[in-house]
């Protein structure tokens, strides 16, 4: 018989967790595994919530193991490391976003793509190389290969910063990825949720001049005022759209509702980009004409690699570039989550776990 | 009142006509300009059948101005030269494609990529330059800038050579622009018409590893004996779609018929591209995380500009590579329309024009 969550590793932990796909998270006890050569352990001080928390922890992806302990935007501070680690001592300040391992040996993984390794172990809701689970960040401590910790840069905010592990990375990756990173482009940002605010700040932080469009005119003075995006255009508006035709290198569209891409398309100057990181639910309608006129793209990119996302986090300290958070207690986390689905939060839940998560 | 197709030029012309969405084309007079300073005019020796050109005699695409000369891939021979031509003599072999005008001063003609110029002057049913339409090449003789006519290469057969302009530019463009033109990469070819025929060797002269899609078990011992692809895989059956999973580098689709893209991405190796170079006529749908995952392309190419057709031609002389075509006089046209739309044709129709026209 399999052992149970609580008594199949050595270490005591604790955290909050699904048990179904009602999706209501409460406090669970659970165990980590033993410090390995290559482990960094360390303790969880804030972790951000990402819409795929939702997601798993409602199994709307249709793969959740349960009990499910979500959280890919973690940070935290080492407490032990394994003989044999070389970047990370006790004592740093460490972040693990959506990736704890992957085959290391393939096309993917020998090009600092292990995001894009067909063997990626997520960070919650996947197996492990043991066959265990994996459990995410709103835990109390966490333990993962060094190769999948990335260094926190000093001045960067630990709270602030956390969300940077996955909303930052999947708009950063593709900004980079689809030479969309030149001072000068012109890019747009399509919806202005978590990965949309931080796509705006990357793309101002690469030089771009920068579009943001919106279903949401209420959005505009927040859009260009705050987050200091150059354009703002109501995506409902054919006016506005039709003002923006043939006028931008690249789009990257956060949207997570289905949503129609073919006056995105026309908003791309030939040889643009759209390049989709949202995960709308149902298919996207595309005209394969609307490509062919002006060599035109649609890709998709999902988070980073290890090197990249640590490229961004670095890149991110040195541009003081941050997400725009609500820091709250875990026991917020189901409040938060409603919030989340009516896009009633500028722009990203941190939850303060060292201050709130109590041992059950 | 607008002067009448065959008086508003000074020099008599004759043709094959559509005169209404019926498609139905019959002989007929028109005229053509003197020849200006920068133009050539030639005496149409061949011209390939498009299936666009199908599109256009039967109004499809909602634009046609009638009556309508159909032809883009139109091969002659130089009767007369401008003052200031520089290229081109009398005597002769020369091409002229999809375009016969652009604006010359857009970033897109800037780059050689007059086919995505936003005032681009297709080669029939565009409006010229003097507002005059535009009359293709199932003609008996064509004048046009010298910008826009290519030199035909000495060994390149005059016949089989004529699809090239049209339908091996359209392959051979995509190719070239997303990399897949390196030898060892593996390249699949989705339908094997006219396009797919010319996909399939380009991609075997650059030194591909060719699979080849189809929805025709038959068409299996043509692909692999006779045009030397390596795989075929009949795309309908999920086995054999699985078998190809993760495997390649790139995918030309020339299929004109809405057809799943799902199956056709999971045949993609991380970083693979697919290719919409046909036109389905309803949208294609594209599930945005079959994108996501492996940073996958969803990009379309319309023919190439004037400088990689001219490449295209030389690359196709080089390599001995032509189309395998049905050489036809113009009064089978209509026949060889219905061919087509049955995909009965292996794989290209080219009408004989010098000895099958004759004046009306």
């Amino acid at each position: 018989m399999a052992k149970s969550p609580e008594s199949e590793h050595p270490i005591k932990a604790y955290g909050y967790a699904a048990r179904d796909s009602s999706g209501v998270l409460s406090p669970f006890k659970f165990s980590r595994r033993a410090t390995g050569d290559k482990d960094v352990r360390f303790k969880v001080l804030y972790c951000g919530i990402c819409h795929s928390d939702i997601h798993f922890a409602k199994n709307e992806f249709g793969r959740t193991t349960y009990p499910l302990i979500p959280g890919h935007e973690i940070v935290g501070v080492v407490t032990e490391v394994g003989n044999k680690v070389e970047k990370f001592k006790v004592g740093d300040k460490v972040g693990v976003g959506c990736l704890v391992g992957s085959c290391r040996s393939c096309a993917s993984c020998d090009n600092d793509l292990e995001n894009y390794c067909a063997k990626l172990i997520l960070t919650y809701d996947g197996m492990y190389y043991d066959g265990t689970n994996t459990y995410g960040g709103y835990s109390d401590h966490m333990v993962a290969d060094e190769h999948f910790v990335l260094c926190w840069p000093e001045n960067l905010p630990l709270d602030s910063g956390a969300p940077l592990l996955c909303g930052g990375i999947t708009v950063y990756s593709p900004l980079r990825h689809f030479g969309l990173d030149k001072p000068g482009l012109k890019v747009g940002v399509v919806g202005l949720g978590g990965l949309g605010h931080l796509a705006v700040k990357f793309a101002k932080a690469f030089g771009a001049e920068v579009t943001v469009f919106s279903t949401t005119p209420a959005k505009k003075q927040e859009a260009l005022d705050v987050l200091k995006a150059d354009h703002f255009i109501v995506s409902k508006d054919p006016e506005q759209m039709q003002s923006a035709t043939r006028s931008l290198d690249g789009i990257i569209d956060t949207v997570s509702v289905t949503h129609p891409v073919a006056p995105l398309l026309s908003a791309l100057k030939p040889n643009g980009k759209l390049v989709i990181v949202g995960v709308p639910t149902k298919p996207l309608e595309l005209d394969a004409m609307s490509l062919i006129v002006g060599r035109k793209i649609v890709a998709g990119s999902g988070v980073g690699g290890q090197k990249e996302t640590q490229e961004m986090l670095d890149f991110a300290a040195k541009h003081g570039l941050t997400a725009d958070i609500e820091l709250i207690p875990i026991d917020y986390v189901h409040t938060a989550m409603d919030r989340i689905l009516k896009s009633d939060v500028r722009y990203r839940f941190v939850i303060d776990v060292a201050k709130s998560l109590k041992a059950p």
